[in-house]
This record gives structure tokens, sequence and C-alpha cells, in this order.
């Protein structure tokens, strides 16, 4: 089964060809950036192997180019770059995993086009630069943004581009692939034709009504606190669904890192992610403080991992919007199902149960930030929500989704979106 | 990727054959008797159907068996019955898979041969039988069992027979197949060649040691305790490892039940399986009263289960073995290793945790039983026990593989069970 899911895979049943079979597996996972499996029988676990294989280093670079190949492929671009009129950047979610984003800041940075970010790639951009335009998510753009790359823009330099249901407002993305030059790890994808410095005409974190309004608490309040929260050397993981759609629209302070998944919509996945990743910085020592931003309806599969956090000590923020269900569902199909509907859990005991010999901190609804910053101990921050209250680009995709439907599709098809 | 663990699959793309996908996979899933998988992608799951498919009952019978083949097995084993001067009769996991128990307590109880189970099958036999056994596990087996299986018995009937790893004592059991008839569903094994009555010579339930012992509280205590707590209408399952191996040694009452699972070693299945099954039955009304019985490294994983048996009103009697970590691993190997070692939980706040709106009952080391009984709402018994404290089988089938591996393998090869 494990095939499936790996680029190499092996079963150690041979103590003569073990050693060799781990350095193919590692040297393909390298090459490749992705999982491979190896299985290691209970009864080999003890075996000898030769070490002769420690001599040659794992190879932790890619190949060079072919000369000849790469600069037809530069010169391709320079001349589209050179005769632009509105070409814009976009850093998404295969920038972020291939570990170049200091790169497409850079150009960034230099050209001064318009740059914008995915769901996916959320934290990999600097926001701190005045071109930073916001997120393109298809259908679930702001119009400002969706206009610039859709329509009005005669260039797209996309940087590892990600195009996946969750990434791209349900595919309901439409960019002209002529225009466009697509970086990824193992190609160039060069459209076809047809440029200079830009200045942001809108404000890419624009105040949606819900989070100016004082009346009853808004998921989107929690987007716009945010932006005053998340400051350098924070690691911003978001839930798959609300949160990850939500975070799109918080201004991430230079020197942050932030992370979601857009590729297969597993609730659940952000919390032990989270916890694993934050470890692993924190012994690397690249990041000070770890915040997690998820829904009850997901914090419920996986909710185990707060005893690790605390067990660890890793000191994380963690945001949980209770809106007592599966809001994203209800708005899709069955607004009140039984099966939208969660069992009702006690947030604020959370922490006692899980690790009641560590320090931890329950906070209600925010109302004011000030404690929020010491993080000194693990702290919970529970806001209470309305049934279908969800960040406004999650209202803008469905109504796109809606839309795209009745013009493609069979009367009675439709399409859905998980969280 | 299913397709490795599915009899059959359907991904239903096509209205037109939808029906007969349908009416396929569920027609072989009822006659396998295994799992099979219908996906619907999300843009059919509102197209309509023809429901011509529906006058056509699903085949919920096995077709009968060949009549001259039938008569020819039943003559052979009849003659091996007649010729017996030892038979033995093992009810296994796969009669009470394929919900052939009565039968088998049929045979038991006509003959009066000894009557054996195993783990996997303990709770399918009628314990109260005069000739009522005890547990066949290989080596993981009393010594007056494995004697008369293995060693005296001449005629062994074993009833959907199941060896694994975790339900045959890692594989040490060693009975002739010669003098074997293997019922199955869809075959009959017969050994080969050569009684009547018995009175059991030995105690089926014996009391270990450590059940006796008034100093620490030891796991054994709980085997035995247990034996005065089930009676009919009784649902008990099991968590993987030492809950299922302990739990064969407890006497369970005719008219109760029992489930657990030694095909594949992955803990934390209880719970949520617990409580699937529990409300199923109480739907159907053939349990009265659920007990699961697990252990804390077990819980960790799926502890989320206990929301939704207090959502659900399932009223469980839940027994919780807490031994500061991963024992059964403990014992095998790292003793003292961290990756052995779990956080540390509240387990008597767990419950209004996941259901504050729901009553529950913590109870701390047993005691005194009597409101035990009761089962008016959610109760949580926790035992605190030492951390390499494990029913008694588990440190004979671990000697045994011990003595096995000395005698067959390579020096330094070993195997493993989980729990």
């Amino acid at each position: 089964m494990v095939k499936k899911i790996s680029v190499d895979t092996a079963v150690l049943t041979d103590p003569s060809t073990a050693a060799a079979d781990i350095d193919r597996c590692l040297n393909t996972m390298l090459y490749e950036s992705r999982p491979v499996y190896i299985g290691v029988p209970v009864d080999m676990s003890h075996r000898q192997i030769s070490g002769e294989g420690l001599k040659t280093p794992l190879k932790r670079e890619l190949p060079p180019n072919d000369k000849a190949q790469e600069e037809k492929v530069v010169n391709e671009i320079w001349s589209m770059v050179k005769s632009a009129k509105k070409p814009v950047i976009i850093l998404d979610g295969n920038t972020v995993r291939n570990n170049l984003t200091a790169e497409a800041n850079k150009i960034a940075e230099l050209t001064g086009w318009p740059y914008l970010t995915t769901c996916m790639s959320k934290g990999g951009a600097n926001e701190e630069l005045p071109n930073y335009s916001g997120v393109y998510g298809g259908g679930g753009s702001i119009e400002e943004v969706r206009k610039v790359v859709e329509d009005e823009s005669d260039f797209v330099l996309w940087v590892g581009s990600f195009r996946t249901d969750f990434n791209t407002g349900e595919l309901t993305d439409f960019v002209d692939e002529k225009k466009t030059v697509d970086l990824q790890r193992f190609f160039t994808k060069i459209g076809g034709q047809k440029a200079k410095s830009s200045k942001v005409e809108w404000d890419p974190y624009p105040l949606p009504e819900a989070a100016k309004e004082k009346k009853e608490l808004k998921q989107d309040f929690l987007w716009a606190a945010l932006s005053k929260i998340i400051k350098a050397g924070d690691l911003v993981v978001g839930e798959t669904g609300t949160s990850a759609f939500g975070l799109a629209g918080t201004w991430y302070a230079k020197g942050s890192s932030g992370y979601n998944q857009t590729i297969f919509g597993s609730i659940g996945y952000a919390g032990p992610s989270f916890t694993g990743a934050l470890k692993a910085a924190k012994e690397a020592g690249t990041v000070n403080r770890g915040i997690l931003v998820t829904v009850e309806g997901s914090l419920q599969l996986t909710a185990m991992c707060f005893a690790d956090l605390l067990k660890l000590d890793l000191k994380p923020l963690i945001f949980v919007l209770n809106n007592n269900g599966y809001t994203v569902e209800r708005l899709i199909h069955g607004k009140q199902a039984s099966y939208n509907t969660l069992p009702v859990w006690d947030y604020k005991q959370l922490c006692t149960v899980f690790g009641p010999e560590h320090p931890s901190k329950y906070h209600g609804p925010i109302k004011d930030d000030s404690e929020l910053h010491k993080g000194e101990c693990f702290q919970l921050v529970e806001l209470v929500l309305g049934e279908l209250d969800a960040p406004w680009s999650v209202g803008q995709v469905t109504a796109s989704i809606e839309a795209f439907n009745q013009k493609h599709a069979p009367k009675e098809a439709g399409t859905s979106m998980g969280g």
C-alpha cells in the first residue's frame, strides 16, 4: 500500500543489500524531496551490516542543469520580462517546500512587481515589501487581486505553482498559460509572449465588515487581531479549512514563518504537525514561539497533541475557534444536520487533563492581548463563535463554486471543501 | 491503495453502471464477510440512478455445498471422531467472525470433550459448560492446556482456526496437522488419522500468585475481579495487548459476549470500536451493558471516543490500567527508554472535559465493586499499577519467544508484540 504514496520503498530482508537499499532510499528522498518508506523486520533490526556505504556522503544537492538548455530558458524568460508591461509575481507552495523563499523575495524586491502569495505559501513571502499585494486564490481572492492577476497582467512569474482545490479557490483560478512562467523543482514552463515597477493600489489586508462590528465576536475579528500578535521568530500553523483560509488575510511580520496544507483536505493534521515542527524548530533554534490556529471540529480529532506540547515544554500559543460543529460543511450541505454537530467539550480544562504537572493558562475570548505576548507557558485561547460564522474568503469561494457549477456542470453536480 | 485491503472496490463515475456496481460490492461483502470500498465522487452524489436492482434482494446466505463432497468430508470427520481416544475442541476467532458460536457450543455440549477458546475467540464459548477448559495460546497457555492440546490429544476439532502472532502465542503453537480437523468458511481441512467424554482436571481460571497478594495492586487482580463483574447481557471489549491477553483468563458469564482483535497489533483500536459496537448493539437490543478494558498507552491514542460515548449516552463501564508507559514494549526492549514513557494525564477529569453536560463517575482503584454494577452513567475506573506489571500470560509468551529464538533463530534475531 505504501508504494502508492512513496517515491521509493525498501523492506530490509537481506543484510548484504540492506545498506545499499537504505542509501538508495535516502538519496531518492533528498533528490525528489518526497517521502520514502524503509521497512525493518523485527528479526533484522539487530543484524550487523557493512559500514562501507558511510564513506560516500548522501547527495544533498540537485545535479546542475544542462548549460545550453538553461541559457535558452533564461533568455526566453528574460525576453518576456523585458517586454512585460503589467507583470506580477506569485510565490506559491512549491517555493516554500523547496526552501527557495529567500530567492523569491529577492526577485520581488528587485523588480518591485505586484507580489502575491497563495494560501499554501502564506508565511513564505516578505510581507513588509512595499509591493506585497495580498493572496491570490482564484475566486476566493479579493476582487482587486483577482483582476490584476487574471484580467490585467500580461506576464505572471508563478514561482512553484501548486494548483489544488484548497489552494486556488476550488480550481476557480483562470490565469492564461500563455503569459505565465512557472518555475518548478524539475522543470520550467514558459507560456509564450509579453514591464516594470509598481505601487499597490489596494489594501492587501482589507478589514472585513465583520471585523469592525462590536456586537458579536466573529472569526474575521481574529484574523485582523492576529496581525498585531505575529512577530519575527514566530512559527504560525493553520489547520486545514477555515483557519488556513482566514490566516491568509493576516499580516505576517518579516522573520516569521507559516505553514499549512492545502493539498489533501485532512482536518486534524495541524495539531500534531505543529507539535513536531515546533519541537524541531526550537531544537534548531530557528523559531522563538509557536502559534497554532485551529477549529474545535479539527482539534477534537487530534487533541492529544496537547499532552506532548506540555510534556515537551514547547510553550505554544493556541487559538481554538469554537463554532459548535463543522462550519464549512454546514455552509456546503446540512446547516442543521446532526452529523455536523459535535460533542461539547470543556476546553478550559484540556490542559490540566493532558498535563496536570505543567503550567498552562486558559483565556476566554480575547479582550486584552497584552498577556498573550509573554509566552511563558502553554496558552490556550478559546473563541466562541456563531455556528455559520466563517472567514469572508470562504463565503466568497463557496459563492464562486456555486457560480462555476451553475455555468459548467450538469444541474445536480456540486463540489465540496472540508473543514 | 484501498484495493489491498478490500475484496472488491468500485468508484461510481457512471450513473448507468453505479447501481450494478453497488449491488456487486454489497454481495461480495456478504459472501466473503470482508470489507469492500465504494467511492462516491462529490459530483455524483446527487445523480439519479435506476432502482431496478432493488427488486433483486442481496444474497445473505452462502450457496449450499456440493452434496457428494460434503458427504465425503462428513464421513472422514466422523471416522476420526469415532476412533479418537483423546479429542479436544478449540473454538477460534473465525467461528466468532462467522457467527457460528451457537453451533460450536452445541458440539462442545454434546461431546463433552475438553473445550478450549483462544484469545481472539474469547467471549464466544459458553464458559458455563463443565468441559470448558480454558484458553489455548501456544506457549502462552497454562501448562495443562498446552499439554492436552499439543502432546496428549489424538484429535483436534479446531473450529475456525486463526493462527497469528497475537492469537496463538507469537506462533509458538505446535499442534500436529495430522490429528487436526479445521472447519473454515470456505474449506474444511482434515489432517489424517485416530474417544469420548472428559472431565476437566485443571482450573481453567487459575488465580495467578499476583492476584492473591494484598500488598500492591497488580493487573492480575483485575482479571480475577472482572470474573465477578461480567454478567449476561454484557459486551466486553479488550484493547490489543495486555488487556486482550489478561481478559483471556477472566470468567465470562453465559450470555455475555466478547470482542478483541489479535490480527493486527494496532493499539488504540479498542475505544472507537467499542463505541461503535455498543451503539449498534444497544440499538439492536442485544446488549445491556458495555465494558471496555484498556491501558493508558492505548487510550491516549483515541481517548476522544469518550466524548461520543457520553454524547450518545451509552453508559459504559471502562477500566483503564495506568502503568505509566508502554509496558509490553518495556518488557521486550527498553525498560527505561524515554520512548516507552508517556505524557501524564489526569484521567479523573477526562469525562468532565469530553462531556461536561453528561453525568459521569470516576472511581479510584477498586475497593468495593458494588457501585460498578448499577451502570446508571458513564463510569471510569483507573487502576494505578507498576511500570512492569503485566498479565502472567504475557510474561509466559515473552519467555516462550525467547526460548524459541534461542533454539531456532540466529543469535541476534528477536520478535516483538505490541501493547
